[in-house]
């Protein structure tokens, strides 16, 4: 079986390892993984260039928490990490003081610039990078093109004008906080799918979306040129997982986002945004055939389904590998459902 | 009074840190500091790309010893440094097992690279990096292009045929163990002296050579086009210190690079390989009006002075910050002399 899950960075990940368990049990291949193929595409859109380095904070989350060596603690980057480098590049006065990096992260970066720097494409990198763990799943980004989300904000500093800022200033240094006016994918015309991404698409028997950020990493996946037409064209069964529980985000500050394109935070809002796979009305065209909700939000389930999103409520929350691997196993459960269909 | 040195790393720290020593004593301003202008003017044949960064390692050196920050028992790099970053990158395969640089020593590697990067030249990038410590000299890269010293070998693995090594590579990892057969400054011809080179030797007082590597330190600055004829166009007096003591190198491995281009390792023959300043037969014209032997070489002195180069024989180690200002008061001395002339 081959599944293909659409993923930004914690949520993404926290999913993917129950999906990498559940497959695992399903479909044990005698030695401990799975004879399933676990593909995940993966948000570039929060990517930047820090301090000449290039950094792809969703890429490397995933990575450090499938491999079991992320910080649980602080949320992001590798345990037990240290930032001697990022202090003494704060003495020259490079990068951002609102975004630092542990030192074997920043090897990771430096690495990664070094291949990018050869002409190596981010597929590529990304390839190199997971060789070293072996992660039981694929890490592909959604495309090797420099696009990067952008922010319109009004100006803290000058009422009355706009201002564009990278996705992770919003984000990191002002944690949302600054009303955000639009989302733009920066130079998102001249992008395309990285190599694989289609082909996975294609020959999935199961795609899933992940309960990450429906607007900044998912919406954004979906942005390059192709990849929502994909997604629509598969013949397998479209799942998605909804990051919105009980009217609020499990993590981040998806409300912010789902606010500025003018989606309620609200499980089935956010499954009407996205649209079933039959509706053309949705701009780009619907995607889902299925949606997972808690159960704090089974009302709204069967008026979904009604409408062409066949959709079940469960237990959400993804607090460990367990209760990931549980709702992995109930959005598997519900595409099997679909495909028989 | 304007002093400026021609300089490599380890032997140019090392006497430019008894230079200002003496500036200090001699021509002091009242606060710890000096009324005369140091400039160095550093080899950057050595600079290399390692990782996708952008290594210079005669600038470093000169800036941590004369910073006070420099690792005395290895000999370069940064006290106190770590190499966390180093071991992890050795673990993704990027950058030369033989080539190490500690945390500290990348983050300044990372800073100048990402300046580099925004189309910042070199010498603009040395201001910045030596504005944190207040060193009392200025720092000049030779040129801000990349004029890398590649190494002709006989080569090891495929008798009978020459290989190109960059320097850092037949230094570092083979310690000149393969017998150079010529020293080459890639894409030389397209390059220029950085912007204040010519400037500040047209209104030197004096100019010194430091008792660097004739061949790959001050030949390499030398190679610039135009520096050698700014040399010797100088109105000042121009001095140099033999870096052969007893017909032995001092420090490093300048008897491999002497022997490649025909000078025996004797601090005679390399004052002939500098010429006197009036002498054309020497390619590229002579360069000195003195020159400082050891007083073990004192022997040959006065046949140097016949020849055009005022020679003083006096003790020439630099063991400490007092041996290397009695040394740069000796040179300062016989500038000063030649000067009266």
């Amino acid at each position: 079986m081959k599944v293909v899950v659409l993923a930004g960075g914690v949520g993404g990940s926290r999913f993917l390892r129950g999906v990498r368990a559940r497959l695992r049990q399903e479909l044990p291949d005698g030695s401990g993984g799975t004879t399933a193929q676990l593909t995940a595409v993966v948000n570039t859109g929060d990517d930047l260039w820090l301090a000449g380095l290039r950094i792809t904070p969703d890429l490397d989350t995933i990575l450090y928490t499938l491999a079991g060596i992320n910080d649980t603690d602080r949320g992001w980057g590798r345990v037990g990490d240290t930032e001697r480098v990022s202090a003494e590049l704060a003495e020259w006065g490079v990068g951002h003081p609102w975004f630092t990096l542990g030192d074997l992260d920043l090897a990771a970066s430096i690495a990664r610039t070094a291949w990018l720097r050869e002409g190596i494409p981010l597929h590529e990198v990304a390839t190199r990078l997971q060789a070293r763990w072996p992660l039981g799943l694929r890490l592909l980004p959604a495309t090797d093109d420099e696009v990067e989300t952008h922010v319109v904000v009004d100006d803290p500093d000058h009422p009355g004008r706009r201002r564009e800022l990278h996705f992770q200033e919003w984000w990191t240094r002002y944690r949302a906080s600054l009303a955000a006016r639009a989302f733009v994918q920066d130079c998102v015309d001249a992008a395309a799918p990285a190599p694989g991404v289609l082909e996975a698409l294609a020959d999935a028997d199961v795609v899933l979306l992940a309960p990450s950020n429906p607007v900044v990493s998912i919406g954004t996946i979906l942005g390059i040129p192709g990849l929502r037409d994909a997604v629509r064209a598969t013949a397998a069964p479209v799942v998605g997982i909804s990051p919105i529980i009980g009217g609020a985000v499990v993590r981040g500050m998806a409300d912010a986002c789902l606010t500025a394109i003018g989606v309620s935070t609200d499980a089935a809002a956010v499954a009407r945004h996205y649209g079933r796979r039959s509706d053309d009305a949705v701009p780009g065209g619907g995607l889902l055939d299925g949606w997972l909700v808690d159960e704090v939000d089974a009302a709204g389930a069967d008026a979904l389904t009604r409408d062409g999103i066949r959709t079940r409520a469960v237990p959400l929350w993804l607090r460990d590998e367990a209760s990931s691997a549980a709702v992995a196993a109930a959005a598997l459960d519900l595409a099997a459902e679909l495909a028989r269909r």
